[in-house]
């Protein structure tokens, strides 16, 4: 961690210490998301970068994979939250969990947010699996 | 009741019985859910139907018609169920709630679930009743 | 329907409909929730009254026990609404459901809402049921 | 406020009063969601602009602006009202928001919502700004 | 703002610029918040001080009394908030919201996120305005 | 697994699969769940076990750990699970997640669902954490 109480850093070298943590998760998803806001909201996707990434997800106290497993979780349970479960999905292919994982987890969704969630996830999860070439996942019955 | 304390049944049998279930309701609405998961998450097709179908559908407790109620109730307040809003304002209408009563649950959802969910609701409804030829729909004021 | 296009009402007229209908439904448990406003918000316990059930209740489009069923529908999947919950499971029992459609109602929810919007909705419903002295509920395996 | 306890107003009175305050707040827009409903649930567009503008947006207890910026808050933080959010967006505009008090209260809503529901209905706000020519927004960093 | 591309901070610093803005506008509430966090996620109570009000409250594009109606509206729209709908009702008061104004809001509410959590907010502000002797409050009809 | 296509199981068979993979993860605690319901919803109870811990916890495709980091991102999200949350994060200690690793899930939370939903699961974990012995929480800043 580097933001601590004793290093002095400006707003820009917040946002670049995120933007690294960023593109190591997302890759270019996430610049993307980042510049459809330049002309909107820059604040929103400097937020985005140097607050959600930059103080959040840099922390070391849970690694990406895990914290990947936490936001499949939430972005289940939101609703309506197909764009981010998209980038999120892909994400965690980054990060290192399998197709297999992805799915078991929204499998496992719909014991805490019903089928419906269930559903709608796991159709975001079947469109970025082909976008990459990784249908059909193989699940144990 | 199939499914009791008695009766032993594999995996296969519990799937069947529900696709029974599902058929009844959905038509063929419910195979292509079903067809859509298989090479993604087949485990979550045969949920909904071993389960979903199999075991709390096809319980005696509640018809088929009152369980549309429900589900159109909580599908309204969930939002962003609007997939899951077209199959079973289908399966609503395979089970006997005509166009009139589907329209006055979705204006009673205004009250609890206020505007913006009946709205969507009401939309999707529109929808399955113009592919249906069921259009205008005759309330009262 | 008293509340047409020819009949000219004043406020108190449509508060005073939608308070016969509310007594109908919820007995004195409407008129608590209606007297907890008075000092607070009046024009939202009015608006209760001669909107949600001067307008929307009375309508006959659809009989009271089934607006109750689409009602725990909602109210179960919205969450954080335990103390509606209260009202209108004792509305429901007012209005002809019994325990044992009420419990199949919640045990419904499970498949569209999650494992805990249904946990939390059965325990209003006994704690509701032990007040009436109608516990234990049977219901079929 | 005219629907008091001693003018009696017919159902179109009440719609007639209501579409005034709704046609000032969303010009064209609102009119459209009505005639959208006209031939499936024309009872929901009456009690939309009978009660919703009629009763409720035309008390004086609130002016128009402050309507909207709750409006704003509650729409972003329920998910999956994108319709609604680009009606709302535009009557934001009508009452004299401007589209950099508008987005900072979408960034504000990152603190309350979560950054998904912040950014969906940013993206609302690129497309509502982008038909009306106001991009880009100038914000402060 | 101080918190701009030139000026380097420290964690400490961003702390300071948080608790000053929180202090404004919740007085006391705001620091046992904070406290209440200090032995299980001292992290979290630093991120509430710093990011939410240091990086996003002391913006000057809305100002305190904007942010307040922004933030009762999603704050009733997401339910299950109650404990924050206490601190925020109290922060409206210190901002010059008067009574009249916040319970207009929730009854405005009950347009766009229904009766439930119009009347859940909507007791938790009676309960504000009973520990602050504001009672009754006196709305028109 | 022992569900599959050709092993035959009464629902007796199932319900005790279910309650050994429940009594692994909860303790006492899912059995105090399962006994709440016995004179409410019998039926409830079985499919908790039978179904959510039978069906889908006892899958060996994504561990108890990691089963618990997206439950407590469901559970936080959806709000008002409170009495959930209690389950499950005694759930998570017990199948290897530290109090620190809870508590940075629940931070990540505040990313996605926003403060009041991450400080409402914080509050939460720290009564659970008390009850144990296990305050204070020692994060890195």
């Amino acid at each position: 961690m580097t933001d601590n109480a004793t290093t002095a850093e400006t707003r820009q070298d917040r946002f670049d210490r995120g933007m690294r943590v960023l593109t190591e998760i997302d890759g270019e998803v996430g610049q993307k998301v980042i510049d459809s806001l330049a002309d909107v909201s820059p604040e929103l996707g400097h937020q985005v970068v140097a607050w959600a990434f930059g103080d959040i997800y840099q922390r070391p106290g849970l690694p990406p994979r895990d914290r990947q497993l936490v936001t499949l979780g939430m972005l289940t349970a939101l609703g309506g939250c197909e764009p981010q479960l998209d980038v999120h999905i892909n994400a965690s292919l980054n990060v290192g969990l399998t197709p297999e994982e992805i799915i078991e987890a929204l499998l496992h969704s719909a014991v805490y947010c019903g089928m419906p969630r269930a559903l709608n996830a796991t159709a975001v999860a079947k469109k970025v699996f082909a976008d990459r070439g990784l249908l059909p996942v193989k699940t144990q019955p």
